[in-house]
């Protein structure tokens, strides 16, 4: 553990609350709309977009791409059929204007002393650089799929991080509020840190957050963890 | 030009003083070399190993990989062919540890403050966020050419910095201190910023630093350039 000196962060419930974040831009400009059900849709649509390129079925795509498809795709469920472009070009950049969770720029700030912080997320580069300047996310990269043409949990990504920086990847931890980045990044022999974010979807639907003894850290939030590593 | 929004920087010779930061290292390790030679020599053999990529008579290399090859093919020149591999190694990061010019950090804590500021170098990631993290600048991103996997002057390069925020060219702009680096931004319909930096090569070796009126700006320092972009 000493010897880590890199923190990769997943973005997406990890670091920024993309529910409560959609919930209340969608509430606003559509109070009808049953925006909690409408955010996890969404969500839901993201993992096989995913797959679609992972398996190579669908050529490299960018998540604001694969984002906006899914929106296409279920406007009409929840009778918003009618958006022309601008409105659903608009609406599917809410992914760039997601609000952090309250802990995680106090904690970035205090983890950016002593660690060097990357994003490591399956958002595209200008998705994560436009969020970061707005949430006031202090990267000191931004890493993304992106620069991997790989999905996580593709190893490619994971490996491609250390590579970067050109350290074995023991010396890279990969900081996340889900079980399966952190299991497909150990696989790859980085250190891991489970975040719990019990709210990830919602009030209504409480996220289970029992840690799991495989990984390096287990942190309520983002504060904590750097309280454990000493920041 | 009141479109632009992301602007995006050379960074060797633009933004921090490889000359004078290679001198000073290699002068206090080393008394009896001519720093000034050495460090020239070093950045002279960076174009043709750059060119055996470009051509493809190489496969992709990062420039620390470069660097190093040039590294070992100068020091008998100049005495130091008893380097072992650690000296060697530590001696190749000093392009990781270049000083920024005096007003280059001002300068973008201005800037940042109205527009999305990118590296966009043929330095790798791991270079240019190490730099940036003991330097102290302020990037939004950290783009490389190793995001593009290719090098300046290849259009793919600066095209690939707009595509990553879903711009037209037009409201990117390149900020460097060579000309032929602001030639090729151009003919790929980016907007443009020189940079007099007279002293790259060092006091001894004053540049030509004369505007191109082919450029949108032409400015004496970073700060200058703040101040005629109203930041």
């Amino acid at each position: 553990m000493s010897q880590v000196s890199i923190l990769v962060f997943d973005i997406f419930g990890t670091v920024v609350d993309w529910h409560g974040s959609i919930v209340r831009e969608l509430s606003a400009a559509h109070p009808q709309v049953d925006a909690d059900a409408f955010a996890r849709a969404w969500r839901e649509g993201y993992q096989p977009a995913m797959q679609r390129v992972r398996s190579g079925e669908r050529a490299w795509t960018r998540i604001d791409e694969l984002h906006r498809g899914i929106l296409d795709e279920i406007l009409p469920r929840f009778g918003l059929d009618h958006l022309d472009e601008d409105q659903r070009a608009r609406l599917n950049r809410v992914w760039h204007r997601l609000d952090p969770w309250p802990d995680s720029v106090p904690g970035l700030t205090r983890l950016k002393a002593r660690f060097t912080l990357c994003s490591l997320s399956n958002g595209n580069i200008g998705l994560l650089t436009n969020m970061a300047k707005r949430a006031g996310l202090p990267w000191d990269c931004v890493l993304s799929a992106e620069v991997f043409r790989a999905y996580k949990p593709d190893p490619r990504v994971y490996l491609g991080a250390a590579e970067v920086f050109d350290l074995p990847p023991a010396e890279v931890m990969m900081v996340a509020a889900h079980q399966d980045d952190l299991a497909a990044a150990r696989a790859c022999g980085l250190a891991t840190a489970y975040i719990e974010r019990p709210l990830e979807f919602g009030a209504a639907h409480v996220k289970d957050v029992s840690p799991d003894p495989a990984n390096t850290r287990h942190a309520r939030d983002l504060l904590d963890l750097a309280e454990q590593l000493g920041c």
